[in-house]
Formats: C-alpha cells, structure tokens, sequence
C-alpha cells in the first residue's frame, strides 16, 4: 500500500512565506518513507490582488477543492483595503470549504513567557464556529458617506450549524481526560442567537453524561481567561466570540507565534485548511524574526487530520522539547525550522 | 445659593444592595454642606420582576427621569431567564436615556493584585458606545425551536450615533496628557460597521491634530491588554467589544471589585446613571465579602459629571490611599465603606 498527501500551500502575505516554508520543512522531516508528499503552490493575497485583482478566482477555488488539506501561511497587507482580501480569500475559503470546526487548541508550554504571573497551567481548546455569526457577510449600509448612514451587520444562526459544532465540541471534550465543555456566548443580550445556542448545547450535553457542562457570558469568559485559565477544557463558541477569545489565548500562553489553527469540515467532503493564528505582520517580513512554530504546530493539527496521530504527537513534543532547551538567544525563523525538523527526524 | 442633587437610586439584586449601601454613605461623606441630597428608591430587579412581572414600567420611567442622576447596584438572578432584566431594565434604561458614552475607567491602583506580571502601568479609559450595535434587540428568530431554525441578531449602527460619541472620544483624549485615542473595531471581517466607524474616526480625528490616533482590530486589542495595557490612553469602540474588553480590563486591574462605570447623556437631556461593572454575584450576596469600591468609584464619576470635581478626587484620592494602606486582612463590604467614608470626610 502506497499512501500521498496532495497538499495545497497558500504562503500569502509577509510572513507567511517564511512560516510556511518551515512548516513544509518540518512536514517532509516527520513524514514516514512510505508517504508520498505532494504540494502544489497557490500565488493568493496582495501581491495577486495588486497585480491582477483577483482574491480567489473560481478555478482556483476548484482546484483546491482537489487536495487532501491547505497549509495556508497568512494574509493581508495594510497596501489592500481592509476587508478585501479578509472576505474575498481567507473567509472565503472557509465558508466555501465548510470548515464549520475552527479549532485552536491553547497550552502554556514549558519555559515559554506568559504576561500572567504565576504561571498558570493551561492546556485548552477553543471550537470556533466557523461558517456563520456576524462572519456571513450579511449586512450593508444605506446612505453611505453621508451624515445619515445606517450600516448593519447581520449574525446570522443556524440550528443546523449550532448543532453540528456542538456535537463536534462534546466528541472532542469525551475524548479528554478533563471531559469538560464551556460554551460561551452573550445569552442576556443577543438573546435570539444566544437562547438557540443554549438550547441546543443543553440538548446535545444529555447525549454526554460523562461530560461536565458550564456557560459563561463572553465578557466573563476573558475575565477567567486571565484570572484561571486553568478551569477551561473545551469550550465551543460562535465565530466573532471565538475569533477575539482566541487571540487572548494565544496571549497568555506565550503568544501569537506558537498559536496553531485548523479550520476544518469534519465531513471530509471538502480539504481542511491549516494556518497560524496570526496575520502577515509586515512590519517584520523579511527580517528572519517570524516564529514559525504556529505553522509547524498547525502542521501537526494537519497531520492529525489526515489519521496521521503517530506524526503529529512527533511534532508537538519537538516544540515542547525545544521550546525547554532555549536558552534565550534570539533564533532566526530558519533555524527554529531547523531545530524542529531535526528533532522530529531524530 | 443652594444646591441639592435628586439621585435614583436602584440597588437591584444580589450585592447590588450592599455596594449602593456604601456608596450612598460615601456620597453623603464627600458632599459639601451646601448641597442637600434627596434620594429616592426605585425597587425594581428580580424581586419585583418575580412579584409582579414588570421589568421597568412606563411610570417608573417617566419618573426616574425627572432625577439629576441614577446610582444602579446590579441587575441580574439566575431565578429569572437571561435576558429578560437586562433587556428589560439595565438596557432599557441605557436607551431609553440615551446613554450614548459608556464610561469605563481603567487603573491599576497601587497595592491591587493583577494577575499580570511585572505590573505594568495602566491608566486607560474605554468610551464605550452605548446605543447602537449588537444591543438594539433587532433580530429574530424564524422555527423557534425546530432543527430548521434560524437566529439573527443584527448590529445597527449609524453615522449620527457613531459620530457622537466619537466626538466625545476625542475631546477626553484632548484633556489627557498623553491625548492617544484608539479605535478598536473589526472592520477586516464586519465590512459595512467597520468602515463608517473607522470613515468618521479619521474625520473626527482631523479636528483635533493633537491628539495621536490609531485602529486596532479588537482581536489584537485583547492581546495588548494584556501584553502592553501601557499602550492605551483612550479607547472608542462599539457597544459589544466596548463590553467584552472592558471586563478584561478589569480582570487585569485588580478585579471587578475596582471597575467603574458611568453610562453618560453628555447633552444632558436625561439623567446619567452609574454602576459597578459588576453583576450581582448572587454567590456572595448577604457574607459581606462584596468590594464596594467599584460603586464608590462610580459614584466619583457621578460627582464629576455633576461638575462636583473636587468631590470626585476626593473619592479617588480616598481609594487610592485606602488600597494602599492595605495589609492584606479581608475586610467587609461595610468596613470598607466606612474606610472610604472616614476618609473623604476627612
Ligand atoms: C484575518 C481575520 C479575517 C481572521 C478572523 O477574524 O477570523 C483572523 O483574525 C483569525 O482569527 O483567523
Ligand atoms: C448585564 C449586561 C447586559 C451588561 C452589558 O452587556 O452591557 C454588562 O455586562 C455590562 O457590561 O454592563
């Protein structure tokens, strides 16, 4: 039996170049004789938009639907209007792919700095919906420009979608050892949405005995995450609360340069998408100062993804080892690759 | 020449009662001899919504507003659905009385704990929007329900209501002295929102040259609060982030037992209102182990919104000190009202 990976990479903006191709670096590292990696780059983000104004042309939507997974780097340039490349290239891929689960797991990793004193333990998992809240696009503005514009922007929620990311939540939250699940959102105000997702959480949680169940209002959920982050296990959540819980998570587990993210559709009908949580940042593109091990711990989601468990638990101890050895000198985007993708091939 | 100030007073639920208690003694402690102090109760809450069913009635209204100012505890208990005070009382009120600028000051006080290492400076104040956005109650929901359901909320925002308060961003940033305003949104993703805010800031911004300005998508914004809180000086941003980011805020300032608030009419048309940003936290309701400082605090802001700025320092001043001659012993809701009270009069 012969086994391949078709994999799509998506560099993108700024760093994302740099990051990815450590992340590919480290993949053909980890990767067992017998599978074959096949990668095909896609030229997505500004530079394209600037040069052809396209964000994602239709063909090359098709053509992506044909691999096996997306390693996607970053995108968006402060060159590109707010918003273009956001919507017509990243959010799209995302909604035309279903990747209903945006998983980003946070864990305060030995040795790394955490703005919170007293080191906390942490080592949870966000399930961030991924396919619609105030993320579909729906609203517009009247009158636009002038003193009397109104704009709107629509949440829009589905039972049909609030139930298939739940139920993935309490699988993912049965299979730890904590079993627990909180769901976040803002029930006292956004009572519409709010209520449908309490119901269906409440309803899907009786087929979980074994799982332990909490809510919290968002506002209150940052305040934990400060305060204990440690009480969190899993905790499912809409697109927008997730999108901003998220970021604070990375913050405090030693931030955005070891956030990893899998944007994924369960079913299998579509490729998943793997990325770092963080954007371009363009300030530092070029300089060798990028992390890249939010790529290559993407990389590891990726792999996990694709049944390769064995690889991605590779993968995850090398950075928690080499995350220990640092020594504090500054390590260049290429040499942290290197170290990792020795350590995995050691 | 006298004056006399005709305060509402809504303790509402929880400790809501015991932190008003405080404040009303610390305000009757700070006022000079020539202002008379005439208070009136309003008994609204979960009692009343339990005993009777109303939530605010339109007589209560009417007459809360013939008052110069409001004093609000807490509103909220798990024996009522979530929603149902808060929309039909504490928000109500907000819109009702055209609250536009919701006020929350951030500090971190000398001798206060935050869960932050190294105690970074923090001295940042969030204009929140408070009319508009995901708060206006539009949306719905269609096959309540049903597995077909579908949930919207809609976020309504208009160029006359982010102007305003706006506005009044920049004219708190002006009198600063380090005049740096932030707009915090997330106009990669909410397209239509994010752009009119982000059109009018810069507007706005052009009139007052002095004052330094920058945009932060309120993903990132979480990151800096707690990575570099010291960045801040002014922050405007829209009803639900203004939500989100100032309960973080307060985590990484010492707790909610210390956050202000005050939910402002700057035309002075209706009454302003002021209230701990802390809910009734009905676990700790009746021990006495409730932290008044956060209304006393708002009662500061209160003072000061009546012109009364000596009295408002005063308070502050009170505080401070008070926070600084701790040595650790827990004390109660009353003894720490007495504390303050004792030495405003002073
Ligand atoms: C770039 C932006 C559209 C994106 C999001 O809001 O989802 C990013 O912040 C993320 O978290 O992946
Ligand atoms: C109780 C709730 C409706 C309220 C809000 O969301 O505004 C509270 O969280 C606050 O911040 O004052």
């Amino acid at each position: 039996m012969s086994r391949s990976i078709r994999l799509a990479v998506i560099p993108g903006d700024g760093i994302g170049q740099e990051v990815v191709a450590q992340g590919l670096k480290v993949l053909s590292a980890v990767l067992p004789q017998d599978v074959k990696l096949e990668t095909k780059k896609y030229d997505l983000g500004a530079q394209r938009w600037h040069a052809t104004g396209d964000t994602l042309p239709d063909e090359e939507l098709a053509a992506l639907k044909e691999h096996d997974a997306i390693l996607l780097g970053a995108i968006g340039d402060p060159s590109v209007p707010s918003g273009v490349l956001e919507r017509g290239l990243l959010l799209k891929l995302r909604f035309a792919f279903d990747h209903f689960v945006n998983l980003r797991p946070s864990k305060l990793f030995p040795n790394t700095a955490t703005p919170l004193a007293g080191r906390p333990e942490i080592d949870f998992v966000v399930v961030r919906e991924g396919t619609e809240g105030p993320y579909t696009g729906n609203g517009g503005s009247l009158r636009t420009g002038t003193p009397a514009e109104v704009a709107t922007e629509v949440s829009v929620n589905t039972a049909y979608g609030v139930e298939r990311v739940v139920r993935d939540a309490f699988e993912r939250a049965n299979a730890r050892p904590r079993k627990k699940l909180t769901l976040v959102h803002k029930n006292n105000v956004l009572v519409y949405a709010g209520h449908m997702w309490k119901k269906i959480f409440d309803k899907v949680g009786a087929e979980y005995p074994e799982v332990t169940t909490d809510y919290l209002h968002v506002d209150a959920a940052t305040i934990f995450f400060v305060t204990q982050p440690e009480r969190f296990d899993v905790i499912v959540t809409d697109n927008l609360f997730g999108d901003i819980l998220t970021d604070l998570a990375a913050a405090v587990t030693g931030g955005i340069g070891l956030a990893a993210s899998g944007n994924i559709n369960p079913t299998g009908e579509f490729p998943s998408m793997f990325e770092p949580v963080h954007g371009s940042a363009p300030d530092i593109a070029g300089t060798g100062k990028a992390d890249p091990t939010a790529t290559i711990l993407s990389v590891a989601l990726l792999l996990r993804h694709l049944g390769l468990d064995a690889e991605a638990i590779r993968i995850e101890e090398a950075v928690a080892a080499d995350l220990e050895a640092r020594d504090g000198a500054a390590r260049t985007t290429d040499e942290i690759g290197d170290a990792l993708a020795a350590r995995v091939a050691g």
